[in-house]
């Protein structure tokens, strides 16, 4: 994302947690800065990719003291919601913007410049924001106010989930029933159960291949998030509730760090 | 589907429970046997289609005592895969043969002459199937012995349950959230989310159509095929099941005739 950047001409300071991580994009023509408070010096617009609410929480925090007012911090973690509106009144604050743009598409849509992202936030943020990611985004798009972004974001991580369910109860299924699985996921995929699932972790399936991938481990994090804000909603989530349910029993015997599609072993272990 | 055998050029005979329903076949050009002995006599292809296993059972019944040894049954309904192998175990008693053959398309697939057909049953079977079905079906394979078509057939079923779960639940928590359906719709549905079920059943959410289209009350005829092959199997389907709690819902509140798409509406009820 921030070779697009480079590339797209821009003056381009980075920092990662871990030094070597930035070498490559060094070598790309982007600054490295030492510490987060030397960066939020440096930039007026600052992308934050982390993990947890709580590493988001800590980069504002160690860079707000240093970023002058007018800042623009746009997001791009999968966060809780409320994290982000409460990131959103804390920088407002002190005269900075925050925009929640949590993305979608994979490291491939990141290399590739075509990532979705769901964006949350004032509308003159995050037509900047919008206008500053073009060099990486297939389709940016303000979708509401502060944590829209991340409510839209858990939206599309229960569709996924649940498109996985499906993929993977039914091919378990065939799998039990003794048909050919490459038949049955070409013939049942072409039709009304299809779906990028079927298209993409299909020929995972086919060779029980469970390297990462979207990891079980990141799908179970944003299942959090999704709960956290079900509750807060006042919404039902049985579907994802059942496919956090069944990861967990893969994440629990060591194997949080494989994609998501190895819930197909999951179903075909214990069913009797 | 008769309709396609008839333009080419087959010699077809029809019989429906409902004369009144073979009127727009005749008139394009098919007989219609005053009574299933009567058509058994007459044929020697004889494709059944109807609902439940019992009702093949019926049909077959009536017509066994007419049919010439040798005749080839083919039927489309969806029923439990035990009963389609009991069913071809008796017609080879009796000198003839039974192919499993659930389709799946819709009417729209009908209409075009586009369905699928999975079909199970004896290799010779299958292939006469297979080339009388060949005016109707875009894509018709033999998936394994009797039974196998109806067993991957409730595969089927089961993806296109997951994926309307996958989209049902992802979009009522748009909705709890305040979020443009419209909008996140279009954003998740082209990404890891999207499916067949968010093209085709996303604009009945949008517009609250829930006429039919595919019933509740078929969709759950057919889950409970799926949950007795799945006990016979020893195969988990908890993604079934919950789909068919939801829908049973709805069908107890009176609407088991509205489109499964209406899963939406449970979704939005009693989450509190």
């Amino acid at each position: 994302m921030a070779g697009h950047l480079v590339r797209a001409g821009l003056d381009v300071v980075v920092w990662n947690r871990t030094v070597e991580k930035s070498a490559p994009i060094r070598e790309a023509g982007a600054k490295v800065a030492p510490s987060l408070a030397d960066l939020a010096d440096r930039c007026d617009v600052i992308f934050v990719c982390v993990n947890r609410s709580e590493d988001v929480r800590e980069c504002l925090r160690e860079m707000i003291q240093h970023a002058a007012p007018g800042t623009l911090f746009v997001d791009h973690s999968t966060i809780s919601p409320m994290a982000a509106q409460s990131f959103a009144t804390e920088l407002r604050a002190h005269g900075m913007q925050f925009v929640d743009a949590p993305i979608t598409g994979g490291s491939m849509g990141a290399q590739k410049g075509t990532l979705t992202v769901f964006c949350g936030g004032d509308e003159d943020a995050v037509a900047k924001a919008i206008e500053t990611m073009k060099p990486y985004s297939g389709r940016a798009e303000r979708v509401g106010p502060s944590g829209s972004g991340q409510m839209m974001k858990l939206a599309n991580q229960m569709a996924v989930g649940g498109a996985l369910l499906a993929l993977c109860e039914s091919m378990a299924f065939c799998e039990r029933a003794g048909l050919d699985l490459e038949q049955a996921m070409s013939m049942i995929g072409s039709g009304a159960g299809g779906s990028w699932a079927f298209q993409n972790y299909g020929p995972k399936l086919l060779n029980r291949d469970w390297r990462p991938g979207f990891s079980i481990k990141n799908q179970r994090k944003d299942f959090g998030y999704c709960r956290e804000a079900a509750r807060s909603l006042g919404a039902k989530i049985p579907a994802t509730e059942l496919c956090d349910l069944l990861l967990s029993e893969l994440d629990h015997a060591g194997r949080g760090e494989e994609t998501t599609a190895a819930l197909f072993d999951g179903y075909l272990k214990g069913g009797e």
